[in-house]
Parts: structure tokens; C-alpha cells; sequence
């Protein structure tokens, strides 16, 4: 059985790099019209979409699956709408492919310039959320790109219905169905099989918890893009706006404290820890935010708990904040690059020349003055959609759009140019 | 001893990660001089350098390995020249670094742009040649990042009587030494060691055969940039000139035929294979090429031999051509989808459609038409120094200079905005 897995994703991804090929020359044009027929199909068929989730749903509660594990699994008719409409959002995003990035003539008259291209065959890799399905699937397109869509064992039925929507689509515009394949075996050792394909895969995305992603970085040969965690801080620096600063705080942590964007660790110049420590304190336990800190904090703080050390660079991802006091922001920023994960860093100060020094000297994705840690994403900074956020940082440092899907290659245009 | 060697990477690597905050915020201005410095010593050291470099040349001589071989090891007087050149060359370059890339403003105020910062900490796998050491030393270093340098063990002398003037050189502009180390470790097991130390390097870039690199991608949790190999070709198009195609194609096969761009498979559309082949092959034959050929070829050059199966396809690094007639310009495409290692592809045609197809739907790092393959350098291309070539599309695909050695982080300038 387990060859058997092999063979069949060593096809996949041998017929995907075929694919690749004709995928990456089709019109911008033709891909929005795909973008937009497939949003249409799944308004069509949400009925037989929502039959094929509800097998996936009876399973997941037989197993007793967790109510927060059955939600994310769902196809409510909301999370449909949203998948139809992300879709569209697209389609509307510009064409990266084929844009060029420079060109310029050499000394022997010879032009040369640098060109978008697609990356050429994507592998995602997934846990149990099936709109990730065809969100991928839209952004990979789009940019040019064929996608293996490799998804979590109990979304099966949902991802093969959508699958055979996205099949649809692809032979009504006459573009090979391994375009856009879905992984039909529930089997892990798939997954091993798919991160063995160098020749044909030329990028892995997973999507998921720690353990997944841990699991694909150990044992891929293929160049993965990925996050583990999101531990991200504010500081509130000496002669910050405090109302600003609460504010900025506030939002960071409470605005959705679950995801990778969240503040985790709050950091208080010792000069205004005095005055601003109630008022955050105060803002953040009326919200039910549990303050762990430091000795410091916790003398100004009297309903704080003392923090331990596995709390500094904890990524809590529910209402539990870590608080220290610095003297300074050099003790800040080595606190940040001692537990920060390079994702969203943030400062809040009036002080220019800090401004300046935190900009430039934290090493993270993103790196801000005076907002919530909350805007690292594809959308709210301006990218359109994002197929994830990256924390490593060849190719991609941050969230990852249409752009990050693909890569640039130089083209010539000579007159018989040879080389002396 | 092979635990202390484990230890000793770790302890190089994590010390490395920590130089590098320091130099990624050195001033062009100091990174400029640095390099200067650097150069200048090479020339005061010249004799102590080839004190140190006559042991590795007897060491070898006693294994009796080969002239060539022992040719790349020699610290020659033209090799330090060339090195501290190349120095100077580095620090006349544009520094990438802080340079903005875009910036733009969100509908709520925020300000956000991406910013190019250093990588970080860079590791370099090579091989025999010495004077890797200083090129890969000076370009990581005007990029920002921290390296290890990890040399061949035939090359243990030079590369550390290389090191301590480096470290000198460090010293004196007051950067910690751990910026540029070299591996003291000639076991192999150095190798395995630094390809662990995920949390502490950024990037790997291997250079050598075939065999060291493929040992370093299967080893390696850390990204690597590399290429495996160079099979270029040539297509001579329908109405190309002629006189044009082969100078390109003596230029591209005969004027250094052992390196990566040189072409190795010669694609002659049948239109004008009976007047083009006696033309080229007989400029190639004289020079000394030997012609491996299809039977359509062979019919028509009759010195030429039967290629082999084999022969599509291979690196030949010498004065050995594979050459193919086809009946279309899609057949060429189609073969070198096949058989090329996406490096460098040329056509030579008169066709503007053509010309604009092959251009966009050809995949290789470099795409030209009309030129010699020879073209795919950094230096040919107008990006200055480079640290070598990638063939795999992640970051970069083509020469890698300084920019490659960078990537950006996202900044953001707010005035307390929250999300909502």
C-alpha cells in the first residue's frame, strides 16, 4: 500500500511539473475568468459541498473531536461566501507574471533585464481547515503556479468535493487537471512520499501547528517556507504617548489573542512603568488578561502573578501576557532577540532618533513604530491576500502574496553578442 | 573528537549569530574601508600567505594529486592580486542594505514599505580553491551578514593563514571576530555539523562538484542556493543568420568549455541544418570540438559520431557538443524542458514571435536571444561581484551578488493605529 502512495504522488507531482508548464502561459485574463468561474461553481454547488462536509463532520464527532476542531472543519454557508469571495478578491489582485523588475544595457549593447516568473509546482501541506483548499488553489493560479493540495485526513470528503469543482473548471477552459491536484490518500507516509519530489516541487508551504511544520522542515529536501510560532512584543519606550501605548497594547493582545500576530510580551521602560503598568494593567484584567511578570512588575501590579521562566518567549495564544520592566531599550532589543520568533516587533515612543535605532536594528518580518502588532498580514498591509506568513528569511520574510508565489529570471536580448 | 568538533560548530555558529546584529549595522562607509584594509593586508602578507600555502601545496604534491588540482590550491602572485582586487571592486558596489524596495500608505494612515537587511549569517562549503575565503568573505561582508567559511581540507593553511589577517583586519575597525570564521576542522563531519545549526545560519552555499553539493542539500536543514550543474544549449532558428548563429555557438561551446555556461547541446532547426552544420561544424572541428549527433546530423556532417542515449543531456565540460536537428521551434522547447538543467538557453533567430515565445516560455535562470551563452556571470550582467549561481528558484534564480545576499523585512510608521 505504502509504495503504492509513492507511486501515485511521484505521478501527481511529475504530471504537476507538466502542468506547470502550460499554467504558467496562460492569460491573465483566462486565469480571472477561472477565478471567477470557480467562485460561481461553488455557489452552484454548495449543497453537494455541504453533503460531502457533513461526512467529514459525522466522522470528526464519532472520534469526539474537539467543538473548536469541528468548527474549523465546517462548510457553514458563511465560510462558502468567504471562499467565493476570496476568490474574486484574486482575480481583481494585479498579474505579478511577466512583470519585469529592472532592465538595463551592458557596456556591449547587450539588454538585460530581470522578469517575473512562477515559482512553477507548489505543495501545500495542511491540517484540517478544507478552505485552505481553494484559497491556495486561487493564489497558485493565479500567479502561475500548479498546486498539490495536500489536506488534513479528516477534511478528506470536503476536499475531494472541491477538488472535483476545481477539475470542472480546468476542462471547461481546456488547462490540464493536474493543474490543481488534491491528495487523495489520508495516509502520512503521503506526506513523506511528497517532500521526497525535488525534481518536480519547487516550494512546500505548510500550514498548521508546530508539529506539523517541524515535522515537514525535518523531512523535506524541498525548500519550505514556513512560520513555527509568532512571539511578538511591544515596548513601550520612556516618554511614550501612555494613552497611545494602552491603547496599541490593548489591541495587540486582546483585539484576537489566538493567532500568530498576537501580542505575547509586553516590555516597559522602568522610567514609565510607574504610571503606565495601572493603566494597561487595569485595561488589559477588565478584558481577562492574566499578567505574568517580572519582580518589578509585579511590585507595581499587585494582581499581576509572578512570571516563571518558561513565561518570557511563551507563545500563549489565549489571554496571558508576559509584562517585564527594561531600563532602557537596549535591554529591550536584546530581550526581543533573545525570545522574540523575527515576526512583528513593535516600539511605541515620541523619541525620534529610537525610532530610528528600533527600525533598523530589530530583525523581525515586521518591524513598527506606534501600531498594533495586529496589522502583520497580507491584507492589512496593502498585499491583497496572503497564502501565510513566512519567518525565515530567504525568499520571503513576511506574510506572503501573490508576489512571494513567484520568482524572477534574467532575460537577454542580444545582436550576436559573444565573449571576449 | 568528533563530539568536540560538534561542539566547536555550535559554539562558531551561535557566536556568529550574535556578530551578526553588530555588522548588520555597520556603516557602509566602515564595511567599505574594512574591505580596503583587507586587500591592502593581502599585499603586506603576500610572502607569510605563501609560507602557509607552500604547505598545502607539498601536502598535495606527497598525495600526488593532480597538476590541475594543485593549480586551484597555489596562492600564485596573480591569485592574491586578483583576490585583493576583487576586494576593491566589492567595496566600489552600491550597499543594498537600508535600501527601500516600496513603500506605501493603508487607508488608515499607516505608512508601510520593505526595507533590504542582511540575511544574516551565511555559511560557505567549498572546495579546493583558497582564494573563496576572500571573495566570499568580502561579499557577505558588504552584504551585512556574519560567515563561516568552510574551505577544503587540502586548503587547511591558506584558508587560516587567510583567516588571521581577516581577523586582524576585524580587530582593528573594533567588529567582533566571530563575523568572518573560518573552520578549523578538516573532518568531514564539520560539514554535517554546521548543515544542523538551523537556529543559527541563515543560508548555505555550496560550491564544487556535483557530489559535495548533493551531500549538502540532503544533509542540510538549513536553506541552501546552489546548482547542481550547467547543460546550456543553443537553437539555431528557421531564417536565423547564420553567420551570427555560429559565432554564438563557437563563442558558447569554445572559449572556456570546463565552466557551468558553457554550452553543451547544439539544437539546429531542419530548415537549416544542410547549410548551418557544415558552416558550424566546421569552425567547431577545427577548434577541436567533437561532434556527438543525431542521425540527421551525422547524415550531414559526416565526421560527426552517433551520440548516445547519454549524450542528451550531459555536462560534458569539455570540447564535446550533443547536437540535435528538429523540425520546430516547440520540439526545441520540448527537448530542452527535458534536458537542460534550467541555466542558460539561447535562441538564435530573425522571428520576432519567436523570439517573444521562446523568451517567455523557456525556463532557465537566464533566457536570451541572439548572444552567447558565456553571458551568465554576474559580473557579464552587470551585478558586480557574485558568490555563484543558482539554478533552483527560491530567492534567486541566476547570479547571486549582494542583493542576493539580502532579503527585506517589512517596517511600518504609525500614529497609534489599532485594528478593528
Amino acid at each position: 500500500m505504502s509504495q503504492n502512495i509513492g507511486e501515485s504522488i511521484r505521478t501527481m507531482a511529475s504530471d504537476a511539473r507538466q502542468a506547470a508548464r502550460k499554467v504558467a502561459t496562460l492569460s491573465t485574463d483566462t486565469k480571472n475568468r477561472m477565478l471567477l468561474s470557480t467562485a460561481d461553481a461553488l455557489m452552484d454547488n454548495r449543497k453537494s459541498l455541504q453533503d460531502a462536509n457533513r461526512k467529514d463532520l459525522d466522522r470528526a464527532s464519532e472520534k469526539g473531536l474537539s467543538p473548536a476542531f469541528i468548527d474549523r472543519l465546517a462548510l457553514s454557508d458563511k465560510v462558502i461566501d468567504s471562499m467565493a469571495g476570496g476568490l474574486r478578491e484574486v482575480a481583481a489582485l494585479p498579474d505579478p507574471v511577466g512583470e519585469s523588475t529592472g532592465m538595463w544595457k551592458r557596456p556591449n549593447g547587450l539588454v538585460v533585464g530581470r522578469v517575473r516568473i512562477p515559482l512553477g509546482v507548489i505543495g501545500m501541506i495542511y491540517e484540517s481547515r478544507p478552505n485552505v483548499t481553494i484559497d491556495a488553489a486561487g493564489l497558485c493560479l493565479k500567479a502561475g503556479n500548479a498546486v498539490i493540495l495536500k489536506g488534513g485526513s479528516d477534511a478528506i470528503s470536503s476536499n475531494l468535493a472541491l477538488a472535483s469543482i476545481l477539475q470542472d473548471v480546468l476542462a471547461e477552459y481546456n488547462v490540464p487537471g493536474a493543474a490543481v491536484q488534491v491528495v487523495p490518500h489520508t495516509d502520512r507516509s503521503a506526506v513523506t512520499e511528497l517532500l521526497a519530489c525535488e525534481e518536480d516541487i519547487d516550494l512546500i508551504i505548510p500550514r498548521g501547528g508546530e508539529g506539523l511544520i517541524r515535522f515537514v522542515v525535518e523531512n523535506s529536501r524541498i525548500p519550505v517556507l514556513k512560520h513555527y510560532k509568532g512571539v511578538c512584543h511591544v515596548y513601550v519606550d520612556e516618554g511614550a504617548d501612555l494613552k497611545m501605548a494602552t491603547e496599541i497594547c490593548f489591541n495587540s493582545k486582546v483585539q484576537r489573542p489566538g493567532v500568530c500576530n498576537a501580542m505575547e510580551g509586553m516590555l516597559v521602560h522602568s522610567g514609565v512603568a510607574d504610571e503606565f503598568l495601572p493603566m494597561a494593567g487595569k485595561r488589559l484584567t477588565e478584558a481577562g488578561v492574566e499578567i505574568r511578570g517580572c519582580d518589578r512588575t509585579c511590585a507595581i501590579l499587585h494582581d499581576a502573578v509572578k512570571a516563571t521562566d518558561s513565561d518570557w518567549g511563551e507563545e500563549f495564544l489565549s489571554l496571558v501576557l508576559a509584562v517585564r520592566v527594561v531600563d532602557s531599550m537596549d535591554e529591550a532589543m536584546d530581550y526581543i532577540a533573545r525570545y522574540g520568533s523575527n515576526h512583528t516587533e513593535v516600539i511605541v515612543t515620541g523619541d525620534y532618533a529610537r525610532s530610528r535605532r528600533f527600525l533598523n536594528e530589530v530583525d523581525a518580518s515586521l518591524v513598527m513604530v506606534n501600531a498594533s502588532t495586529r496589522f502583520n498580514d497580507g491584507g492589512q498591509l496593502g498585499l491583497g491576500a496572503e497564502i501565510g506568513i513566512s519567518t525565515s528569511k530567504l525568499h520571503a520574510y513576511g506574510p506572503m502574496g501573490l508576489e512571494e508565489l513567484t520568482t524572477t529570471k534574467f532575460v537577454g536580448f542580444g545582436d550576436g553578442q559573444t565573449r571576449t
